[in-house]
């Protein structure tokens, strides 16, 4: 079983034990997913990107991050669920799209 | 190699190609983010539950939703490798903090 | 003076008396709107239209959105000013726009 | 009446000539706005605050943020005429309590 499978697995048996599946209708995961990424751009917005780089090595920093960004997965993988969407697949056929729209630079040879 | 660090890979391999790191700092893909979660969010806005679940079965909605949570995914999991975060890890232990936090209901035995 | 100059002046006034405005910055300003947008979002996200209409007749939930509300709005006319935008002639231009993209429905006369 | 009233005004006309009333439900709005903070957003990131300067000197940048602001500002006063929430009274409300929680910083006088 994958990563992603396991952690579905999880979510899904987390939210029968508490009968909150009534609560994961798409729309309502998607806003929950809007949020936690609200969340996670506010732990960024006031910092440079050189406070950001010494906060990030100083560690509370990382785990804040490291928090909302699970939670953004969660969300992700239970809305990903419940839309019947396989996200490791539609992730690698996006980066195959992305490969072809957006072709390599060529070195310059001149 | 999980699925996560094979995404991931890819995904650092297809921004060297191109010469992209230099704007993938944590303020930007944070922002990259955003903007796609808003995307996402804009696929259900004016759809119902029921009217969500026949487009869901029908189709095209299912293939516009997978491609926004692949986008989602991507700029993800480029934030976490631009801030040291194991996103697979993360999330484990964010389920973990939840099955504490909200002990599932007792059955009601009266 | 129109209300959004007027609360424009007091952002700007708040801003310099705490030595904030090296901070407001057009991508630091959208981020902090975005974040606002999210919580905005979270307040909603597992209420069904029934339960929002039941809580917002109660009152705290009004409270709550209005204070959200409002978070949005300082950020946005704050990310306007930084921007060099007039956010109240860019609204009524958008609707101009609007009304002529999407005319209204012709009275079915059958 | 006040430039909040007018634009307000003028929104729920446009809905009801186009009987999109139906669809703008405070969970909708709230989509509908974040989706909105989403497409700012995405204009400023992947561009450096130098960059952005520059590019508003320049003007389309300018015209492309003043038609999402507009956007996010059209949503937001749907979603507070929705909910009952008088939104320039809410804003100004908060200003008085922001003045009252981070009182501005004394000169150093020493």
């Amino acid at each position: 079983m994958s990563g992603f499978e396991e952690l579905t697995n999880r979510l899904v048996g987390f939210a029968a034990a508490r009968q909150w599946e009534r609560f994961h209708t798409p729309k309502n995961l998607a806003m929950a997913l809007a949020g936690e990424a609200g969340e996670l751009v506010t732990e960024l917005q006031w910092l440079s990107d050189a406070e950001i780089r010494d906060e990030l090595a100083a560690g509370p920093l990382r785990e804040r991050l490291a928090d909302e960004a699970a939670d953004v997965l969660l969300y992700l993988l239970q809305l990903c669920h419940a839309c019947g969407i396989d996200l490791e697949t539609a992730a690698n056929a996006k980066i195959d799209r992305n490969e072809h729209r957006f072709p390599p630079q060529q070195e310059d040879r001149s």
